[in-house]
């Protein structure tokens, strides 16, 4: 049924994600492959009005739990109606962010548990979990400083967050890559982007090679 | 910490469950309780975004599982800011519809899984569940019989269901009855209305004797 491939990219603000993901997309499509891009909620109707109701600044009373089940609704939908259908045409999918946002942040960083977050993540996620995660790890501050060099990026709630915040964030990665020794493969994105992209793509053609 | 008592009230549409409710909250404030009636979302602005999403005729891609998600997220929200605080004061709470109609509608009725959609819901209410739950037990026929009578209540999606989805329904509380033969009290709600109340007050009366 499955036909395509199924890549994740995780890591904090600044770490290089959406570039990186740019850049394998545009090297793999020259090589023949055809490649989505997305990110939840990623266009699709339902999950960006759970989107909204997640990111609403007057929501300041949403209990953490109320956020994580969001989350996982929102993608849920989104794997459905956009990842899906890519992965049965063939497509690699490159995913920026997916279940390890949700069990970093919500799961450890926020302390609701990263079992307790994995709980529902596996009732929204199914049997669709990616083949390959990418963990982009970064110091914070410097992630952050890479943010404010790119001017006219908005400031959203999250950015909002103290620095201790970003690095339990960090150390909950950090933990994931011990829970999830196969699927995530970390890569140190505090180098310039050329030597990023390049041990990325080296690990995607890996993972082509074996199909 | 929690010293109110905590009571659900389940059953198809047309069972009577809100006029009972109103009746028993009547009868047990008169002797000098204080009640809380309420309903998910229960005008918890977060939970009603959520609910619009839920409602909206024009999300008709909604997958099954986001559904489910986004029920037990309004679900957590309603919990926290205002079935957690009345308990807290004391109060008795009824609510019109809790974690059951979740399990009967979207986990056996739509195919879910009974322990599936219940996996998402403890992350949901955590320790908050509640200690009794009337199952108000009809014929899905009789129900919409008596719904028909009552001029003026909105259609919404779930009547445009099909019989055979509501005797599913059905089964699927009968079911959940065996799974949680202490908290789930069935009451044959085809009787009278004040049949109905008479037992239902009865059996609230003997929890609130053993406080």
């Amino acid at each position: 049924m499955k036909k395509g491939v199924f890549i994740t990219v995780e890591g904090p603000e600044g770490a290089g994600k959406t570039t990186i993901i740019g850049m394998l997309a545009d090297e793999l499509e020259k090589e023949g492959h055809k490649v989505l891009k997305t990110r939840e909620p990623g266009g699709i109707e339902i999950g960006e009005q759970i989107r909204k109701v997640i990111l609403d600044k007057n929501n300041t009373a949403m209990d953490p739990r109320t956020e994580a089940l969001l989350y996982a609704a929102a993608r849920r939908q989104h794997l459905v109606e956009k990842v899906k259908p890519a992965l049965e045409s063939g497509m690699i999918v490159f995913c920026d962010r997916f279940i390890d946002s949700s069990l970093a942040y919500q799961g450890y960083a926020r302390g609701l548990g990263i079992e307790e977050v994995f709980s529902i993540n596996r009732f929204a996620i199914e049997e669709m979990m990616p083949e390959l995660t990418f963990y982009f790890d970064i110091e914070p501050e410097l992630g952050f400083k890479r943010i404010k060099q790119h001017k006219g990026r908005e400031v959203n709630r999250l950015d909002l967050e103290t620095m201790e915040f970003h690095q339990k964030v960090r150390e909950g990665y950090l933990l994931l890559m011990e829970r999830f020794p196969k699927r995530i493969y970390k890569i140190d994105a505090s180098r310039t982007i050329e030597e990023v992209c390049k041990e990325s793509k080296a690990k995607v053609k890996q993972l082509l090679d074996t199909k």
